[in-house]
């Protein structure tokens, strides 16, 4: 298990991150020209077998082991009425989870992916943001830490999501840090609130970037004032998964938001990682776009759970599927030009 | 079976489409508001389970059966280079499919697709569409039946596609006799063409326009003239998947093209239809705005063979799933709001 001792080791992490095999990703690419379609006609299936490939350092790609991990949080903030829904819903939630009835659950069944629920001391919310930092330096080490804990190295691919009433808010005051610009460009609607709540919501991010952005002098920092548990857990385990070459698919905004704080540090943070789904939260666009990233999914939705992620599964699995099974021209005597 | 026993039965077909039921539409819609998720967010998922339901006429949709048909046809006016790859392609593609090693092989695999292959008549390539009706009547007719010939009544979901060398220039033709345009904006590169090929291609459209658009006075009569038996094939199936309240995942530009005309003359015709993907053949864009479809997907592919509407079925899977299987508020003991 990688652990993250303290928040020097935490950025030297982020400095120096491993990259995928050039000469499975070339092998994998030779493979996609022999096999019998028009060079390129299957887009960006093609792209993912040859990305898979590098990162699991193989010409071959599988996907046996799929997981999906989903942490959850509370956040002080959300006292301030910034949410749709009252914050006794994330351990409800959490609770549906455990019972297999949540959109998640279905999703993760149908995918074929292992499903894998993470609550961090939910009884216990991260400080309000706008008021003080989200969590004390232990609370962020032991938040990342859990995040890199539930990362098993014979993972072969890699999707975190998160429950969290009023999350967006720490997401929205996350990206503001990260990269800049309004931060009504970075308010949403959420799961669902109403102009008013938009307003608190955007008052409470402009609170908290007031007091705490001159003190974000590192990515560590950034998350462990303006972040959350559930929100530093994903980005200790999709640090993590770098750290072991696993390949990561992206769910929502509070996902993306996680390692805004890594991707702005170092640019080349997000290259083991593929966009699942664009959300109907419309600062998801302008992040992704800040990521470098192009979604594979626009579906309007916008619940978390990492049920983009999953949605996006099966996508990849028709990459692997293709690459691997399909017949070469020299196999099935397919003439290759005119 | 459903036969079309001339162009006056197929055009009645056109004009009298059964609709979907609104009654299970309606209670579709009202256990998605029940379901563990805030309102809305699980975005187009939501459309499709209540776009099944409908068709279904079962509040409570399946997918035990879905069936891909691939239909597979030669045409005269390849002779002029309008395609990358010679006409020797689609029967050795068609072998391939028979094989199992082609990428629809793969993907209805994938998928849990039922898929099948209907041939039609390789060794007898269409009309020149450039100098002559691509088919004469009884050709006409005969495709168009084999086309609903392959769609069963079981069929919960029907995916249909094509192989056919040189058929992105018929499918050109029949978007501009039915939506009009210009013929530049509807020739792209196909399976790979290089300019001057490009250049024949439209040559060869507007010779067809030129000679066939006066005469082209309904649907049958812009199919049998300008287009070809996998196409015709492809309109007759999905013609007779509306008549089954069967609903339909569309694939690419060719399996578009081909109820253009039937479109053109019916705006509701493609009510049943769901569009799976947008291909890379530029046109492709173009259509789907003419036929007022949204695509669940934007992969950048251009191979056909149902390719793009396989992709799109875990996808339809997961709207099914989530529908059915998740808990509502009341089950799991959630609070709906703050």
């Amino acid at each position: 298990m990688i652990a993250f001792a303290n928040r020097e080791s935490f950025a030297a992490a982020i400095d120096d991150l491993p990259a995928a095999s050039a000469l499975a990703s070339a092998q994998a690419r030779a493979r996609q020209a022999e096999l019998t379609k028009p060079a390129g006609s299957l887009g960006r299936l093609e792209e993912i077998a040859v990305f898979l490939a590098g990162w699991q350092d193989s010409p071959r790609p599988r996907l046996d082991h799929v997981r999906c991990v989903v942490f959850a949080g509370n956040h002080g903030v959300a006292a301030r009425g910034v949410s749709a829904f009252p914050v006794e819903v994330t351990a409800q939630m959490v609770a549906n989870f455990e019972a297999g009835g949540a959109a998640i659950n279905v999703l993760a069944r149908s995918c074929g992916a292992e499903l894998v629920i993470v609550p961090l001391d939910l009884d216990r919310p991260t400080g309000d943001i706008a008021a003080e930092p989200a969590m004390s330096e232990a609370e962020c080490l032991a938040a990342l830490d859990a995040g890199a804990a539930a990362v098993t190295p014979d993972t072969q691919l890699l999707l975190v999501g998160e429950m969290g009433i009023g999350n967006t808010t720490p997401a929205a005051a996350l990206c503001a840090a990260a990269f800049g610009g309004e931060t009504r460009q970075w308010c949403g609607h959420g799961t669902g609130i109403d102009q008013a709540g938009l307003m608190r919501k955007s008052a409470a991010v402009d609170q908290a970037l007031t007091l705490h952005r001159p003190h974000c002098v590192d990515p560590f920092e950034t998350l462990r004032r303006l972040g959350g548990r559930e929100i530093a857990a994903m980005a200790g385990a999709i640090l993590a998964a770098r750290r072991s070459r696993i390949p990561v698919l992206l769910d929502g905004f509070i996902a993306c938001a996680a390692i805004a704080p890594l991707a702005a540090r170092n640019p080349g943070f997000v290259d083991h990682c593929i966009a699942a789904h664009c959300s109907a939260e419309a600062a998801h666009e302008l992040l992704l776009d800040r990521l470098g990233l192009e979604p594979l999914l626009r579906l309007g939705m916008r619940l978390g759970e990492a049920s983009g992620a999953a949605l996006a599964v099966p996508l990849v699995r028709a990459a692997v599927a293709t690459h691997n099974e399909m017949a070469t021209f020299a196999q099935a005597a397919v003439a290759t030009s005119r």
